[in-house]
């Protein structure tokens, strides 16, 4: 008998309907044979709901009191979840956070998970018992306050819960198959990806890929939990994320491995697009030690996220160099209007802010032992007339900022190039991967 | 210092206005220097919403996780309070019932409460902080499980929150000014009570008045709480409700209790009406030993709250009596329908279910020591053409089951005869009472 944990977000749990269709999948999973634990995420747009009712209430809500109204979300949903499958003929049992042992620090509204002492949990499992967990939520030993994990926090109560209870597979689903080579709405011929190395997961969701959050890979890659990123929708098999030193799932189930690993496999996993962020260059700074410091201490101490950073060695004015930087285009305005606030004291010429870009990232463990991965890229770009604004590289990941126009035909341009077009054209569906 | 205990209803949080018009009277209350405790519904009509969600989902849904659901109404509406108060710069603090240490039975949807160990609830009014608790919710020791109280959960929530922190007073507020002398929208000239006890509220209440809960009262009575019902839309005093052996709040006000105990004080407290039952005769029932028995074990296994019983010493058929009993409509065509199925076995000739009835109620603890206070009411009714069709009375209360078009009207000639009325007429509020 296996023990699978399965996370279904909030599109998944929308309204009766879906809730109905959910908990048929659960029960098919246990008639499979198989023990079952469930995270799950607050009904549809309830979170958003929420929120709105705060703020009518507070314009900047406590934040221990805003982790007690968001946290109600999920109870909503796994009491209801838990019902239905109880009106199915099955036992099951619904667990807050603090319920299910899912221990945290006291940040509230980012906490993150230090422990998890599912000790009810395998008491319901020991009496036959589906167990239904509330994502999202924890709770604090030392304040003994209800906390949440932020954004994709369910995902991460999902990983979590696997870890803690040694499961054979942690399955999320979602609306879309699986982790796709591009994004099908803009790329037809994406391919699924029957398995993907943790690594590349985590630099395709750190570039724009949706479908996973990074928190979730990451502790999943540290807990050794074996990821199925599936669809609500269909039985398909959709992707498994492979940490490092972990079992394939394909050689498991017995099936030839001279099909998996004969293939020419490509040495790039995938390409991801980010729409999100925005270009500030910062004109005519004097090249001299120390400016480029003062500038950036400015920036972070309004708090934004800096992501790729390229500073010319020459500006068009001798003596100066001119320095560009990409953060989430909502953060732009505040740190331009920063910036150019301290003109005098930084020195420099002049500001160009520029939120008409997207980035192209290019992810392949292979990039490690293949060498010029990265000829194909620029090839592909100049071949098709687009030009490239910014260039970074990690050791499996070569990123480059484009005019957004040009996004697209890019992310087309180059997936055919590393040879990643499947042979029929995806299907997409309406939702947003989540 | 006084320490006081508030309950707010659904219809006092039903939206973000009314919070904060809540949080305001809060902080006012804690202004003029005194700790305060808060138990809250849930917003409007939120619970409702919520059973119709697990309609949709289970057609009789788990009795624990119906809880689990339900009780998330309150740390919604628990957790905009706080952060409302908050935001007018006083700290606040929400708690669940667990957290609040309500400790109940494990009946599902009808918990009672066993014991109340506020060790948080202390520790936040020891910081400065207001409190805030989750009303109707509670959770059981044994099986960790979180509970609701069933129907006026919340008022009771407030009184043994007031019991166990030993508060001055518990200030249940609604949309009404306290405890009339009958329902304002049916006797205009009904007037607000300065003070009841315990054992008449407890009459009205069980028998159609519907400002405080039954539950209540009793938990009220038997810990010695002052409750203390007003509105929430005016300051003006409400009505004190005085178990045995308390002190009267205008003593303590420092009044002259000259003015008040000097008064002539009516016999009767108030004049309570029901519309929500229903009559079942029975005709014909053999008048041997057993008969009646037959008949009410029949009922009783059905669930259905029997309320009066009459039988008269002859019926129209020799050697026959006809039993009449009164039952919560919804009730009756289910016992009507089971009765008529054993037809033959009990013997009796026919069956009348009449859902066309009006109970009125006199209640006064004066009746103990006032003879002939049932022929003022006789009286009143004969006088203006009323018939009476059932009777019953308790130690402090007379019922009589009338025609349901009759009602209205005996209700305010009864409420003349007593000398009960105002010089004015009573404000109505759009509102139930609740």
């Amino acid at each position: 008998m296996a023990l699978i944990v399965q996370k279904f977000g909030g599109s998944s749990v929308a309204d009766a309907e879906s809730i109905k269709r959910v908990a048929k999948r659960i029960v098919d999973t246990r008639r499979a044979g198989n023990d079952v634990v469930v995270a799950v995420s607050a009904m549809g747009d309830t979170t958003d709901e929420l929120l709105d009712l705060s703020r009518a209430v507070a314009p900047s809500p406590a934040p221990r009191e805003l982790d007690m109204l968001l946290s109600s979300g999920e109870r909503i949903s796994m009491a209801l979840l838990a019902m239905t499958i109880h009106s199915l003929g099955y036992e099951a049992r619904s667990f807050t956070g603090s319920q299910a042992g899912m221990i945290t620090t006291a940040d509230h509204g980012s906490a993150r998970i230090v422990d998890v002492t599912p000790v009810r949990l395998r008491e319901a499992l020991d009496d036959g018992a589906i167990v239904i967990v509330a994502g999202f939520q924890g709770f604090n030993r030392d304040t003994r306050d209800i906390t949440t994990l932020g954004r994709g926090g369910s995902d991460t109560t999902a990983v979590a819960l696997a870890a803690a209870l040694d499961a054979d597979v942690c399955e999320i689903y979602s609306d879309v198959d699986g982790i796709f080579t591009c994004d099908p709405r803009v790329v037809p011929l994406s391919r699924k990806l029957e398995v993907i190395s943790a690594e590349e997961m985590l630099e395709l969701a750190a570039n724009g890929a949706k479908v996973l959050y990074i928190r979730a890979v990451e502790y999943a890659r540290r807990h050794k939990v074996l990821i199925h990123a599936r669809s609500t929708f269909t039985s398909n098999e959709g992707t498994y994320v492979l940490g490092e030193g972990m079992a394939d799932p394909r050689l498991a189930k017995g099936e030839d491995m001279s099909d998996v690993i004969g293939k020419e496999e490509p040495v790039v996993a995938g390409v991801a697009i980010d729409r999100s962020q925005a270009k500030i260059t910062v004109v005519g700074v004097p090249d001299v030690p120390g400016s480029a410091a003062a500038i950036f201490t400015r920036v972070s101490k309004s708090g934004a996220n800096i992501d790729m950073i390229v500073q010319n060695v020459q500006s068009a004015s001798p003596g100066h160099t001119d320095i560009s930087f990409t953060l989430p285009k909502e953060q732009a305005p505040e740190v331009a209007k920063l910036l150019q606030a301290e003109h005098t004291e930084l020195g420099f010429q002049s500001l160009v802010h520029d939120d008409q870009i997207g980035k192209l990232s290019v992810v392949g463990a292979g990039m490690r032992s293949h060498s010029g991965v990265s000829l194909t890229l620029f090839d592909a770009l100049s071949s098709n007339g687009i030009n490239i604004e910014m260039i970074s590289t990690s050791e499996i990941r070569i990123s480059v900022v484009l005019g957004d126009t040009d996004l697209d035909k890019a992310a087309r341009a180059v997936h055919t190039a590393y040879g990643l077009d499947g042979d029929v054209e995806a299907t997409v569906y309406a939702g947003t991967g989540r």
